[in-house]
C-alpha cells in the first residue's frame, strides 16, 4: 500500500523559514523519493498575518498552538528562535504526537535535556543539527557516527559574526566597531549583535555539543562565556607578531575530573586546523580516542545553509516516520561531574609595561614562579624609560593568573599589565 | 523487560579487526549504554588457528560460513576484505537475518548495489561508513544530513597511501620510487601497493560516493581512473612553480548530461582546501546547492582510525535492532546516465620542448585553437637552442586535447610534449 504524505507544519517564515518553505513546495518529488512518501506543507504560523510567496494563503496562520495541536502533523519545524514561545510550542506539538526539527540553540541549551525526555516520553523524534554549525554535519556524527569512539576534546568555532569580526580586525587592521559594522552592514551580524559577540551565542551551541559529545547532562549557565568586545587592534597585531591568529573560540572536554565547557578569545598558532577558518565560516575539530583529529568545516549561517541542515533532518525524521520508527534520541546514560572552569590550565599570553631597568625581569618572573605558573617565551621591548614585558606561560590556571597579576599590581617596577590572552597550546597526537 | 544482547560475529583479525576486537570486549559497558542492550561477541573467523588475545580461544573459528549462518548472530563484521569469499559470506549472513557492518570497498563499489537489494530483502541492515575515508564521517552525513539538499560535486582524497606519497615527493623533492618505499617502511602502503598508486582504490571509493551522493546506480568500470606511478619530480617542480600542488583527486559531480566520477592525478591551488591535505590524511569537499562548500579531514586508515568508523556502524546497527527497527538502505531512486570521461572538461598544464625561434609559439597556439582549447597562460623558457613553452589550458576534453597533441606532433618546431598534467580550476562560490 501507498504510503500517506508525511503532514509539516512550520513556524516561523524568516530567512532560514522562507528557504526551508521554498524546498517544501518546489522540489517536493526529490524529497518523496528520499522519505519514501510525499511530504505536504499543512501550515506555516507567523506573527503577523502577511502574503508568503509561493504558499497558498490559506495555509497561513497566526495561531501556532493550534497548528501544533491539531493532532493530524507529523512533523513540525520549529524556525521561530528563542526560548518562548518557542519552547512550550514544541512540547505541545510531542504531546500531539508530532515530531519536532528546530534550529534552535538558545531553546536546545536551555531546554534540551527535558525535550528529549519530553520526545522520549511520546515516541517522537527531536532533531537540531541546524542548532549548531549551520550546514555542517556534527550532531549526526558526534552521536552517530562516532557512537562507537570516545570523543576526548571538541574545539570550535561555531559563532560565524564573531569570527567575521575578528578575521576582519585581522585582515584590516581596524577596530572591532569597525568591523562589527561591517558585519552588520553585509548581514553578517544583527541589529543588536549582543548574543554573538558576547559568546552566549557560542557558550549555546557548546552546551549541546558538550552533551552529545560526552553522553551527560550539561547545563548551559556551566559554560565559562568570555565575550570579544575588548579586542583591541593592538591585541591582534600582537597576535600576528606571536605568529598566531586570534579567535573566538569553544572548547568542550572530558578528563578523569569531569567535562568542561568554555568559550573565549584565544589565539591560535597558524598551522591549528582551525587557524584558517575564515570570514563568517564555522570549523570543527573533534578528538577522539580511536579516530584521532576530525575537522569538519562550512556554513555556520545563512538561510539555504541552515535550512540543509533542516531539510536533512526533516527527511530524516519523515522516513523512520513511515518505516514507523521513531529514532532513539542520545542516551545522556552518564552524568559527569562538570569540572570548573577555575581549574582549568591554559597557557597565555600576558603583557606589561615595566620600568626598563636590571632586575626588573627578574623580579617579575620570581611572581610568576611564586605561584607556580612557569614561562615559556620572554620577549621585552623598550617604550622610552619603559619596557613592554610580554610572557607566554605554559598551561596555568585562572586563579593561579589572577594571583600573579594581584602581586605584580603591587611591583612598583610594573606600571600595568596591559593584556593577558589564553593561548592553544595543541597537544601532538601520537603517531598512528 | 531488559533487551537482550546483541550477537556479533567478527570475520576477520587483522589491524582493523584486532581493534575492533579489543572495543567489544574491553568497553563493553560504554557500548551496551550507547545501544541500550549488552553486545556480546560471539565468534571470531580467521584463516588459520590461533590464539587471539584477549578472546576465548572457543570463540575462534576457521569455517566462517558455518558462523555467519548459524542464525543467532545479530550483526556480523566482515572485515576480511577482497571480493571472495567476503561476498558471499556478506549474502550468507543476511540471508540468515543477520545486518552486516563492513569496511570493505572494493566489495561495495563492485557489488554494493546488489547487496543494497539483498539487505533490503532481508530486512536487514548493511552498513559501510568505514570503507571510504576512514574514520572520516562521510557516507552518513552524505546520506543523511543532506538528505534535503542537491549535492552538486564531491571532490576527495581518498587515498591516504597516494596522498603520503605524493606529499612526501612534495617535501622531499624524491622519487616516486623512494617515497613509496618510505610509505611502505612507515606502513602507509602494502607490500603490493598496486590499488593504491594504480588509483584503483580511490575509484572503488569513488563509486561507493557516487552512488550515495546522487541516489543512483555506477558501476565502479565507469569511474574514469589515472594512478601517479609516472609522476616525476619535475612534475612536482613545476606544480610549486605553478604555486599549485600535486594530488590524487576524485571527482564525482552532476550535470544536466548525467553523472560522472573519475580519478586521477591533478594540480591543486595552494589555497584549495584540498591542498592542505597532508601526508597519509583523507580530506573531502562536499559542494551542496544549499549547503555550500563542506570539508571534512582526518584518518582515512589505520587500524584505530577505521575501527572507529566500523564501532560506529556496529552501534547504529545494534541500537536500530534492539528498537526493532532496520534502518531503511540509500534509495537508489534514480539511475541517473553516466557522462562518459571523454566529454568531461577539465584544465591542463601541458608542457613541451620547442625551437627556440620566432613564430613557434603562434603556430602552437594555432593549434589549441584549431581544436577549440583556449589557452591561459603561457611561460617559455629558453634551454640552449631549445625552449621549455609552458601553457595552462582553459577546460578542455581528453579528446580535444589528444587532437592537439596528435596535430603537434607533426610540427618540426615541437621536439616533444614532454608533459600533461590536469588543473583543478575551482568554481568561486556565490556569496550569499
Amino acid at each position: 500500500m501507498k504510503p500517506s504524505a508525511q503532514r509539516i507544519a512550520l513556524l516561523g517564515h524568516g530567512t532560514v523559514g522562507a528557504e526551508t518553505a521554498r524546498a517544501l513546495t518546489g522540489r517536493t518529488q526529490e524529497l518523496a523519493a528520499r522519505i519514501g512518501a510525499p511530504v505536504q506543507l499543512v501550515g506555516v504560523a507567523v506573527r503577523n498575518r502577511r502574503e508568503l510567496p509561493g504558499i497558498d494563503r490559506r495555509l497561513v496562520t497566526t495561531d501556532a498552538s493550534a497548528l501544533v495541536s491539531r493532532g493530524d502533523i507529523d512533523v513540525v519545524i520549529e524556525l521561530i528562535g528563542g526560548v518562548e514561545p518557542a519552547r512550550s510550542l514544541t512540547v505541545a506539538a510531542m504531546e500531539s504526537g508530532a515530531a519536532v526539527v528546530t534550529a534552535n540553540k538558545a531553546l536546545m541549551a536551555r531546554d534540551g535535556v527535558d525535550l528529549h525526555r519530553t520526545a522520549e516520553k511520546h515516541g517522537v523524534e527531536l532533531s537540531y543539527e541546524a542548532a549548531v554549525a549551520g550546514a555542517v554535519p556534527l550532531l549526526r556524527p558526534l552521536r552517530q557516527s562516532l557512537a562507537g569512539d570516545r570523543v576526548r576534546r571538541v574545539t570550535g568555532i561555531v559563532n560565524g559574526t564573531a569570527n567575521f569580526v575578528l578575521d576582519r580586525m585581522t585582515t584590516s587592521g581596524g577596530t572591532f566597531q569597525g568591523a562589527l559594522r561591517e558585519a552588520q552592514r553585509l548581514g553578517y551580524a544583527e541589529a543588536d549583535p549582543t548574543a554573538d559577540v558576547s559568546g552566549a551565542d557560542a557558550a549555546a551551541k557548546m552546551a549541546v555539543l558538550t552533551r552529545l559529545a560526552f553522553d551527560t547532562e550539561l547545563p548551559v549557565a556551566d559554560v565559562h562565556c568570555e565575550g570579544i568586545a575588548h579586542i583591541r587592534p593592538s591585541d591582534i597585531q600582537h597576535a600576528r607578531a606571536d605568529r598566531c591568529v586570534l579567535k573566538l573560540v569553544g572548547i568542550c572536554d572530558r578528563t578523569a575530573e569531569g567535562v568542561c565547557a568554555r568559550v573565549h578569545p584565544m589565539l591560535l598558532p597558524l598551522d591549528h586546523p582551525l587557524a584558517s577558518v575564515r570570514g563568517a565560516y564555522n570549523g570543527i575539530l573533534v578528538e577522539a580516542e580511536a579516530a584521532g583529529e576530525l575537522m569538519f568545516h562550512g556554513r555556520g549561517a545563512g538561510g539555504a545553509a541552515t535550512s540543509s541542515a533542516v531539510l536533512g533532518d526533516l527527511v530524516e525524521v519523515c522516513r523512520n516516520r513511515v518505516n514507523g520508527t521513531a529514532g532513539r534520541g542520545p542516551a545522556f546514560s552518564a552524568r559527569l561531574p562538570v569540572r570548573p572552569h577555575a581549574q582549568v590550565a591554559t597557557s597565555h599570553v600576558v603583557s606589561m609595561l615595566v620600568e626598563d631597568r636590571a632586575g626588573v625581569l627578574s623580579r617579575v618572573s620570581a611572581v610568576f614562579a611564586r605561584h607556580g605558573v612557569s614561562l615559556g617565551t620572554v620577549r621585552q621591548e623598550g617604550v622610552e624609560t619603559m619596557a613592554q614585558l610580554t610572557v607566554s606561560t605554559h598551561p596555568a590556571s585562572d586563579a593561579a593568573l589572577a594571583a600573579v597579576f594581584a602581586e605584580l599590581d603591587g611591583l612598583s617596577s610594573v606600571r600595568g599589565i596591559t593584556r593577558s590572552i589564553r593561548r592553544l597550546e595543541r597537544e601532538k597526537e601520537p603517531a598512528r
